[in-house]
Formats: C-alpha cells, structure tokens, sequence
C-alpha cells in the first residue's frame, strides 16, 4: 500500500514515466527515489550497451534529461501547479565508460534558484531552471548533464 | 543489388547500427545516405514521441549522436583503419517541437579538420573531431547537435 506522503513519489513518477515516453520502456528506466531534494532513476545494462560492452551514450543522455524533467515534473506538481516540463538545451560530459547498471542522481538546486524559477512560473506563466545531473559508476562518476528546462503554464 | 561503391554506404551502416545498439531497433532508426560528404539518418514518429505529442528529446539525441558515430565510423572504415567511435562531450539545443517524422543531417566538417583528425589518430592512436548534426522540421531547423567524438586505435 502506498503511503500518503507518496503522492509524488516513487510510484507516481514511474507511472508517468511508463505511460508518457514510450522509449522509456525500452530503457527500462525505475524510480529509486523521489522527493524535493532530489530524484534517482537507475537502468539495467543489456537493453543500453552498445558492441563494445560499454554503455549507448544515447541511453546515458536519455536516462540523465528523464531524471531532471522527473524532478522538475513532480515538483511542479506537488504544488498543484498547472504546467508542463521540456528539456530545452543540454550539455553531456562522458568522464569515462559505464560498464553495468547504472544510477542517475538529481541533487535540488539552491533555493534561490527553485525561487526564482516557480516566481517566473507565476508571473509570466513560463518558468526555466538549470538542473545538474550524474551518473555514477561508483565511486567515480561517469557522465555528467547539465540541462536547462522550461516549465510552460498549460493553456 | 547493392553497387561496389557502395560498400560503405547505407546498407553498411544500417547493418553496423542494428547489429551493435540494440536501443536503435526501437528508435527504428534508418539510413538515408551515407558518403564522405556526410550522413543522414531518419526515425519514425511513434515510438519516438511523447505524452505531449512531440518528439522525446532523448530520442532527438540519440538520433544526432548514432549520426556523428555513423559519419565518423563509416570514414575510418572506409580508409582501413583499425579503430573506434566514441561521443566524448556535446551540447544539443531543442529549438522547436518535432511533430513528425525526423531526419538527422550531418554534413562533413572542412578538409583541413578531418586532416588534423587523421593525423592525431595516426600519431597518437587517438583523434578528435567535432561534428555538427541538425535535425529538420522543414524548413526550420529543429534540433542543433554539437559533438566531439573521439577515435582510438584498437589495441
């Protein structure tokens, strides 16, 4: 039974997921946490590896802009706001190979940030934020996302 | 029958990207060209779209990046030399929604850059190229990838 203070957790977010990115299932991405401070989505290494046994820089991006508009979409839900999350321009570091399943962590960014970007919401129904993203090939990381997403009111 | 000539061409590729990223069969991924001059791939719309009725963009990445690792694989193979493809760093900004069917356009960067790549990868076993790839929402240009890539000779 899921608990009330998972309205916007776990099972919500993988639910959206599943249901709103079709190729999302290939990548077989799940939801390992959800919450303000932060989203983690891992992926299984076979559907994402490529012929030299390392992982599909594709699924690494895919997997990286799903975890930054997973935590924008659950945060801009959670506060019954009426809008929708799109990636609008990135930069991927690949720092070194992924060899097996792989993890995408998501830290909030300040509040002042987070501030800024729902008083934009507010004001001209079109709010950004900079989201940062790694993928971690413990302990060191593997990649890193930098993404700018756009949260536009729905008409 | 597929010409002599075009034994680096659009059969060539497709094989090499079916065979080796498993992700690309449901990308549905196909070639569209495939010569020194440049490369251009081509995705359906559904499997690639999203709740919103618009391209995924981690679809649009994937898409331009197997384009960058397709050009500059098919111009390594092409000339005999024994090394690999890979995506080291890029940026890649959504300009406007995909709607439909897209194609992924890589022309080949100047002479005198794909010189300097040859002959780091001859010196050092390892060059660096920066490829451009647009994706078209005729006429407008949709997508704009950017991305280095890296060549390293095969032990």
């Amino acid at each position: 039974m899921r608990m009330p203070n998972d309205a916007f957790g776990v099972g919500y977010l993988q639910d959206r997921i599943d249901r709103e990115f079709p190729l999302a299932r290939h990548i077989d991405v799940s939801v390992d946490s959800a919450h303000d401070g932060g989203v983690v989505l891992r992926a299984p290494f076979a559907p994402n590896s490529n012929y030299k046994g390392t992982a599909f820089g594709g699924s690494l991006f895919c997997v990286a802009v799903l975890t930054g508009w997973a935590w924008a979409t659950r945060y801009i839900e959670a506060r019954g706001l009426n809008a929708d999350a799109v990636i609008q321009e990135s930069t991927i570091e690949y720092l070194k190979p992924v060899n097996g399943e792989f993890q995408a962590i998501l830290r909030a960014p300040p509040p002042e940030q987070i501030q800024k970007f729902l008083k934009m919401l507010a004001r001209s129904g079109r709010g950004r934020i900079r989201l940062q993203v790694q993928i971690h090939d413990d302990p060191a990381i593997a990649v890193r996302f930098d993404g700018v997403f756009v949260a536009a009111a729905r008409p």
